[in-house]
């Protein structure tokens, strides 16, 4: 890789700084703030010990994610949800791809008969706060297991293999990796890109909103994506060591 | 190709049966019954004279897209969204993903200050509704902009070129193209594409709740949907002639 | 009678061209277009083997229906429901009103514990969309009754008699049978009257928002719809022998 | 008329003892509590000088009711519709009712650009609170209209004639003149009759939900409510000119 | 005290006139139309056989408070808050402040497993709504409460001492009792004080919106609340004696 | 002061650590996380350069507040209001007392027409949210003030002085300031006091729910509040000169 043309300077295959810290607060059983750059995540795992409805009695339990932003985590105020009454589409987006993304590493029948909620909520947002949602959601979730099994309350691990995030876009035709949010809102192109620790796709989420997208394009990103995403894997690693 | 294991004999690389019935109803600018097999959408398309407020004075217009589907359009039935008083997650997710495909070809200087919204309802439900809908809201979009250059409004086409979609997956190991009902609830990979005429991925959505994708299945899919597309614009095309 | 002053030419106690088509869709237990000339509703009965919750352990059933109109039914496009979070007064008002004159036809004891919801849908607005609703529902309700006779559900026949209902109106002095919307919309006096086939009275629900009827022209507004009722009761005979 | 069977001894053809009270609260341009009997509805008049929305700059003006009942109005409480967060559809019909029964009375031109909102809370109810509602509802529109033409705000009086409103029905074979709670529930036929001092109708609202009633019930509960309507309309002029 | 700068002329230190009328609606198990000079709120108690969720199997009851404004009962109209669907901040504060100081004189053992709710609601404003609804909802709550007695579903007296509540400010520098609309609107300060008949504090709220007040002219309000409550009590002890 | 009786051993007059981080966020105007212990609120404040409605073209600016809590900020998880579709009262109740005692402090004619919003949004909580809140909303809104005068955009301050609040209770009859959660839960009388640098009062809200407290009680309380604000004073000065 040559000179970027990239706003912070980085290569175009280059992750931003990424920070995960464990514990942030006290009370959750699994509590991790994650940071992409600028963009800042407060991920919650609690444990209820119900299943939902639609499971009961079916000896296996269930993961589900809530997303929403603090007003003021952009640039201008946005209205909090909660006076207006209803989480707005992009929300509800944004937590069923969450949902669906940390399902994917969980074996539901050795989770039991419980619930895990991550709560996803952006204290700052600078581009790309559904990938790292995911990212630092993977590693609450472990945090929460890890209280099960210290109680005894699950056998065998629930975990199977880790989940990651991260969007790429095609810049002024060049892919780039992790775009922030000045980058996000100029490119023609953005994709979101989940996968598991094994090289395996579990969400590909693209959209051309400007121009459409050529096949080489395509897989351009998607090589992009596989690259970061094995050097979030090697940080959630190190974190859930630390 | 050789004998297919789906449940309706079709080869894997297979649409349903296609049909895109123009005027269906009188009102509207745009009217299409649209069926894939037994799936069956009702698009119209609606046109305002006044763009949303976001645009005002800026010299351009808007598309945008409404889904819904009738309580009993599904095998058991379902509670009415305005009875409970909002639009669930997937029905949001889903009308997003139909505006901003139809955008996607629209060049929205040309269409001037107005708005035209496109309202996708599922008569019958059995797979696919999503793809439908996009393909039957094309023609819709395309009846409609005809009222407008018929009345003088428009004076430039607007439309920049055909929008359709596809739903492709793997089924038992064996990518598949068009899922209805019964492949879509047992396969372990489902994946929505949306292309242009001229080749180009206008929004790609994959998703593996189940197993995760290698990279060579995604390329097997992204292939079956490139060909499903091109014959499904070739029926939009006839329709429009007819 | 003369030559008539009606829009569309029809005589004054003449119906528009009825249609009662079964079996529209394939899911629910009954679906029925029907159309009172461009006015199309589809009705879809779905059996719901529980009663609701202030009929449990009572040993009868319940008939209820909701009513909705797509967004572009009519001439100029309405708000979604769903999208506005809340069904409008118009809408509850119709669909109480379809719900009382269905169960005025069942005997809620033989029909059990159990709840028939008839789902009433305008495709095509032109006048007439809840009277058009209530005849349809009717056979979509019997549709279902054979369901459950067929499954051994019920033992004894729950239909207790036909219901089928019409507008009827006074237009520029003269009372007139199944009015379309252009003589709705320009009618001083509107009613809808709902009757069995045994020629009795279920619901009569007059308004003059002009001017006021005389008792005179109320028992020809009546005698209208005891004629023309008679005629649909026939057509609803027709249909279901088919 | 010989003995009646009604639970409280009046004669089939006669009216609950009817009170009409104005300046009932001190605010309101008309403020008027009326009960039929134990039902007590308060009815207020609110003049505010802007038309609705879809009648600016039409040179007219425009009445609209709300209706509300406290929730211990009633036998056991009913849970009050602010905190269920919506009007039930009970509600909803019976504000329409009341509304379009008012209008019918008024010369929009001669009202002016201004509308007068008729707010109808029931304190307790006992049978009859939209008839007793619009009987008194009258008056003070009556009310409200007389502060208008003594601003000198209106030049014409817009007050076309009276209107006025009872309940009929039948119960044990036998018509009967303003029902109470307990007649209401107990027969099978209820009609709601609204007419104008000229004996012209306004609404009929006649309901069988039990068995479907024939032409010459109907003629006898049309003849019972024109002799209540008489007497009533008589009361509402006594208070008037009190 | 010497002469009142006061709107009514009261001296500082005096309630307005204040009556306690039991038995106002016939339905409710307490019913109390309170008073406070033109200030009228009618205070239902209605008795629940069961305690709320959160209390179910604990072997105690619950009182609960909601708080409405009838729409005129205010000198502008308010819009109604079952029809904007939701109740505002001012009313869930006033019906919590309510809830909180009734169950200040229960004992919720003695009560037993069941739930007595409240309703306040004000048919007409001039200020001090929430102290007249306490005053009245305690008498309301006593009868509701001697109910419970006479059928002897409470063996125990379930109520521990009487509660009332009043309003006092700074207005022009001088502190008054029981402010009404006028002064309400132009004084600086303002607290609403809750005390029992045992001259214990169970709520004290007061609000600087202007000028913030001094340690001293708290204390000479707390002063004219211990005097006004004390007479406030009297009132409703020859209330229940009457 | 002797040995304390409090959980944590502090000395009844003792506050809890308190931390005041400016620029704890990076979009907003002025962005400061609280501190008071375990307890952590983040506090931004949003310029926004219109007025609200009510306060259109009268030349002065208006302070208003939001609050939230992250569903896992407490011990066991809340429901996200966003999710439920509205506002709790005691939500409601927090952000317009938060709002009231900002305003308290700001000349709004000097502010000019604008609008400043504090959102206040809690992270962890044990106990005195809403009084951390008003002490770091306080040093939000001076940053948010300090740039506007950056801009130019005011020439006068319109800070009038400063703000803080505080908890006082008593426990197991000791008064004490600063409740932490436990003490909270378990104290019988609990009062949150809002003052200025000048020694007044703006809020005093006091509440037993269990024994009623006497006036030497409430005297003590006052005086704690008094020195604990004192202090919270100091250490926002602290904060806006580092």
């Amino acid at each position: 890789m040559t000179s970027s043309p990239r706003p912070d300077g980085r290569a175009p295959d280059q992750l931003r700084a990424v920070r995960i810290e464990r514990n942030y607060t006290k009370h959750a059983e699994g509590s991790v703030l994650v940071c992409f750059g600028d963009t800042k995540v407060l991920c919650t795992a609690s444990i209820d010990n119900k299943a939902p409805g639609f499971l009961r009695g079916k000896g296996e339990g269930w993961v589900t994610a809530e997303y929403g932003m603090l007003p003021r985590a952009t640039n201008t105020r946005n209205d909090r949800e909660a006076a207006r009454g209803k989480q707005g589409g992009r929300t509800l987006e944004i937590q069923r791809l969450i949902g669906r993304a940390l399902r994917a590493c969980i074996d539901r029948k050795a989770l039991g008969e419980r619930t895990i909620t991550l709560d996803c909520d952006v204290l700052q947002a600078d581009g790309g706060t559904r990938t790292a949602a995911i990212t630092g959601a993977y590693v609450a979730l472990c945090d929460a297991v890890a209280v099960l099994r210290a109680r005894g309350d699950v056998t065998r691990d629930p975990i199977l293999g880790a989940v990651a995030a991260v969007s790429v876009g095609i810049c002024q035709g060049v892919p780039v990796l992790d775009l922030d949010y000045r980058e996000d809102s100029t490119c023609d192109t953005d994709m979101n890109v989940v996968m598991n620790d094994g090289g395996g796709f579990i969400e590909v989420q693209g959209t051309a909103e400007g121009h459409a997208f050529r096949r080489t394009e395509l897989d351009a990103l998607l090589a992009l994506a596989e690259k970061g995403i094995a050097e979030l894997v090697a940080l959630q690693r190190a974190a859930l060591a630390g």
